[in-house]
C-alpha cells in the first residue's frame, strides 16, 4: 500500500480528544496500560504546549517533503500531522509556510520523526511541533509517499485517526477505538491523584498512603 | 551493601552549602581542582534554577521507582534526592506527586541519571530537576534498592551527605569533608573574577592581564 | 600552517551581513543552493537570538582554551568567534569572563564545536552562543593553536572573514565572496515567501500554488 | 491485548523463507519497495550469518526476560525469536542457556531491540543474534508481557508469522502474505544483478549500462 | 588526593582472580548481585579474549597520556591498566609501544574509558583492550594525574587492586575483599547452569525447570 | 561550484602513497602534526585492511547515489572514492555492483560518511570500506552532486587528489603537496619507534627512555 492517499478516515469524538489532552501524556500513558509512548527524543520546540488531535499520517521519503503538501489537503479542523520518514533523516521537512497552510485548515500541530525549521516563526504562530531535530536543512520534492496509511513514528505504530496527545513530557498515541475507555480511566486517575496530592502536600508519606511498609519488609529491606 | 536504608547520615553546615550554591557550578568545580562534575548530559528541566543541598542517594532498579518512596521519608529540609539506576534507563521515575511529597519535607530538588515526567507541574511548583531524559514512561514497584549508600551518578561517585551544587551549567558534587575549604577557595575565586571582569569590560586584554605574551612567544606562536 | 595568528583578514560589508541575518538561516541556506549548514547538534544557549557576523576562527587543542585569549585581540566590532577543537571535546572553553572581554571589543557571539559554561551570565549579558554542549568542565592553557586559519567546524569549512548567520534554526556559513549574491537571492526569496504566505493563510493549497497535481498524478499517486 | 500468548500463528512456506534468505537483506528490501528494514543499530554478534525464519514475537517489560521462557514453548523448527522491550533497555535479556533451549526446539536465532550476553558461547553454538547492544547486565522475572502479538521492533512493525531475513547488512521483515511475491521479485533482481555484475567486471560503466548520460546532461551536470 | 602515585596496593590471590575469569563476566556479575558492570559501550578490540587481573588505576587529563608511563612502572605480573579521563575524550591514549612496555612487565591488558590505537599490532601481540573508542588521534604529556587512586570508569567505581573480569560480554569489577565469596558463588552458578544446560538441550522447558507456570497463571497470563 | 565533474586532477606519486600506507594511520597522523584524522565513527567493514590511495571525491545528495556512477568513470588505478552527503544520511549508497565496477577500474576502496551494504560480498571481494554505518537501505538517483570538488568528510576537508591512508585505527588525509615531507617524517618515526620498542620489550621504562622523571617531579607528582 504505497503511493496512496486515503481520503476518508474516521476520527474520534472531539470532546473525548480534548478530555485526553487535558489529562496529559503521563496520565494517559499510565491509564492505557503504559503503552503508546513515542521515543523520548521527540521534544517540543517550545514549552507549555498541550495538544490532543486526530492523526493525519504521512509516510515520506528521506529528505523529501512533497507528501506534506498532499497531506495538508486532507486536514480537517482538530487534526495533527504525523510524519515518519522511510529512512532516518534530520532534514527540516516543515517550516512556517507549511504551518501557515496547515493552520489555515485548522491543524493543531505536527509530530515528526525528523527535523523542523523556522522554529521562531512557528513559536510566534503558536503552532506546536514535537520533533527529533531542529535543522534548517531543506528538502526536495521528487519521490512519492503515502498519506493516511499506518506508519511507525518514533517507535510506535500510528494509524490515521488515532488520537495524539502531546505535551512537555512527550507524545502518546491512543487507538481511536479505545479512546473513550482510556479517557474514563484517565479521568479517574486524575481525580485519585488530586486526592493523593493533598495528602502528600500535608506531609503524609507514600509509604503509608500506599501501604508499602509490609511489602518492603517482606522483600528484605533493612533499615540501619 | 544492598537493600539497605541508612537512616542517619551526616550533613554539612547549611551556610556552607548555601555559599557554594551562590558561587555556582563552574566556579566550585574549578576551585576544588576540576573534579566532581557529573556528565554533561545532565540538563535542568527549566532555566535559572540554582541549588545547593545535601545528597540523599538512591540506588534503584531499572524502571522501578519504589525506593524513591522510601528515600522521601529520609529527607530533611535542605536535602536533594540523587538517583542512579543500576542499569541504564530513561524511564520517568519521578513526577508531580513525588515532588509534592518531597517538597513537603523540605527537599530542594532532584538529580537523576534517568528520566523525569510531569515537567510542566514541576516547573510550576518551582521544583528543579537535572536529568538525563524527559520521558512520560512510568515505572514499577517490584525490586528493592538502597537509600543513602554511595552511588555512581552520571559518572561521579556520590556519598550520602555530599553537597550537590547545580545550576544551568550542570551538576557538581563536593565531598562533605572538603566543603568548607572548597567554599573558601570558591569565594576567593569569585572576588578575583569580579576584579578581572571589570578590567576586561574596560577593554584590557586577557593576554596582558594574565601575562601570556611571553609564554606564547616562547612556545612558538607566530603572528603574520 | 599551525601555531599561526593571521592578523589581517578581509571582511564583508556590514550592510550585507546584516541583511543576511535578517533573512535567517533557513532562507540563506536555501538561497545559496543548500550548502553551508553546520551540524544540527549546534544549538543556541537561549532562544530568540539572530546574528550575522564575520568569522574570526580558532583552531584549539582539546580542552585547551589558550587560543581564545589570543583570538580576542584580533576581534573587530561585528565579528563572531568560531572555534573548532582539533580533537572532539565537550569541555567548557568559554564563560562569562571571556564573553565580557569579547563583548568589550564588539564581538557578537560565539560558535563552538565543543562546550560552553556560565550560560546564565551569558544569557543576561545577551551574548549568544551556539555550541555542541553546555558543560562546566574547565580547560587548560598549555598547547598552541591557530587564529584566523581555515577550520572545519561542525562539519563545515569556515574561512576567516566568512559570514556566519545563526538563529534558532542553527548556524550557516556564507563565503565572503558570495555574500552579496546570496543576499540578493535571499531577499528575493523572502519577498516571494511573503506573497505565498498570504495566499496559504487565505486557504489556498500548496498543491495548487505550486502546480503539483499533474506531476503527482503522473508519478502515480493514487487517491482512495 | 496485553499479557496474552497467542498459540496458533500462521507461518509462510519454508521454501519461500529459505529463498528470501538466499537473496539477502539488501535485495529483499529493494524488491519489496524499500520497506521493512529495521534500524541500522541492529548488528549481528558475529559475521557471516544469514537467516530466514518465521517471527515468534515477544513484547517484554524493560529488563525483564520472563516472557522469553514463555515464548520458547511456542517455537517450531524454522522460527526466530523477535523481542521488543516496552521501554528502551540495553539489558542482556538472552544468553547461552536460553539459546540452548531455543535451539533444542529448532529456533534459528534472535532479533532483539535490547541487549544480549554470553556472545562467545552463542557464537560457538552457531546461534546468530542481531541486537542493539551486547551487555552482561542481567534481567528479572517479575512482569508479564505478551507472545505472538504485533510489536514494533527497531522501528518496524512485526506481526507473528512474518518472515525475518537477516544477514551482515541488517534485518528486514517481509509480511507473510507478501512473501511469495517478494521472493519472485527478489529472484528476478538477483538474476538481473548477476548479468550486470559481469558487464561491470568487464569494465563497462553504469553510466552506459543504465543510460544515465542524457538525463545527467539534461539535469545540468557540467564536465570541466 | 590528586597528582599522587600510590606505590603499594593490595592485590587478591591470583588463583581467585583466575577462577573469576574462567566463570566469565555474565556469571560473575550475576553472582555478586548484579553489580559492578561497566557501561555497555566498553567493547573489546578483538573477539575471544577473557581476562582476570588486578586493577592498576589511572586518572588522566583529557587527551594526555603522561600518567600511563607513570603507571607502567607500578605494574606487577597479573595486573591490568584501568584508565578514566577526567573529562570525556575519545583520543587514542594507548598504542603498541605502551603495550610492549606493559606486556614486558606482565600486564594482561587495558580497560580505557577513552580511545586506543594501533589495534592491529595490539591484536597480533595478543594484548586485549576494552575501550570506548578506536581512534588514531594522539595525546600530549603536559598535565599530571594520579595512579592507583579510586576512579570512576565507564560508570563504575574502581579501586586499585580490585579485580577486573573482562570478556566478549563486557567488563565487570569485583571488590578485592569480596573476591573469594564471589568466586564461590560464581562456581556454584556455573555448576548449576551446566546441569540446566543439559536438561534444556534435551528439550525440557525453562517453564517447567523453573516452575514458572503457576506464577504466570496467578499473574494473569492468558493463553489464546 | 555545484553539479560539476572535474576530470583532471593531480595525484601524488604512487611510491609515496604506498609508503604512507605502510607507515599506518597513527604514525602518519602524528608525523604531520596531529591533523587530518577523520571522525572516530568511521570504521572499517572488516579488520586488517590497510590502504593508501588518491581521493576521488563525491559530494552527493542525501540518500542519492547517482554521483557514484559518475565518479567511477573518473577513477584511475590507485584511487579511492571518498563520499560525503550534503545532509546527514545512513543510507546504503554503495554495494557489490558498484564495488565490482570500481574495482574493474583499479579502485582501492571507499571512504563514506554514510552507509554501505552488501558487506559480505565486499569482504569476499577484498574491497575495503570505512563508513559511518552499515545499512541495507537503498538510495535513489534524482539529484545531481559533484565529483572531484573539495568536500568535508567526517569532519575533515578533503581535496581531490589528496592522499587517503586508512587502516584499523581509522582514516587520515594527507595533502598532496605535503605527502613527500610527511612520508619522510613518518619513516623516521617508524625507525625511531622500532628502536624504542626493543628497549621497552627488554624492560626499560618510558619514564627513563623519555627522561620524564625530572619533569614529573618539577610539576609536583608525589609518590606515596
Amino acid at each position: 500500500m504505497s503511493n496512496v492517499v486515503v481520503q476518508n478516515i474516521e476520527r474520534a469524538d472531539q470532546a473525548i480528544i480534548d478530555g485526553l489532552a487535558e489529562c496529559g501524556v503521563a496520565t494517559v500513558h499510565e491509564s492505557q496500560g503504559r503503552k503508546g509512548l513515542l521515543a523520548d527524543y521527540m521534544r517540543p520546540i517550545y514549552s507549555g504546549a498541550r495538544v490532543g488531535a486526530s492523526a493525519v499520517t504521512i509516510s515520506a521519503a528521506p529528505c523529501d517533503n512533497w507528501m506534506v503538501h498532499v497531506a495538508i489537503e486532507q486536514l480537517q479542523p482538530g487534526d495533527i500531522l504525523v510524519l515518519a520518514p522511510t529512512s532516518p533523516s534530520n532534514a527540516g521537512y516543515f517550516g512556517d509556510l507549511l504551518a501557515t497552510s496547515a493552520q489555515a485548515r485548522g491543524c493543531k500541530g505536527l509530530i515528526i520523526d525528523a527535523g523542523v525549521r523556522d522554529i521562531r516563526d512557528l513559536t510566534e504562530m503558536n503552532f506546536p511541533v514535537w520533533s527529533k531535530a531542529i535543522f534548517a536543512q531543506g528538502t526536495i520534492k521528487e519521490t512519492l509517499g503515502s498519506v493516511n496509511v499506518p506508519i511507525v513514528c518514533a517507535g510506535e505504530l500510528i494509524n490515521p485517526g488515532d488520537i495524539i496527545v502531546a505535551d512537555d513530557d512527550g507524545v502518546c498515541v491512543v487507538r481511536r477505538e479505545e479512546a473513550a475507555e482510556v479517557l474514563e480511566k484517565s479521568q479517574k486517575r486524575v481525580a485519585l491523584e488530586e486526592e493523593k496530592r493533598q495528602r502528600l502536600a500535608a506531609g503524609e508519606l507514600g509509604l503509608d498512603i500506599y501501604n508499602m511498609r509490609d511489602r518492603l519488609k517482606e522483600k528484605g529491606l533493612k533499615y540501619v
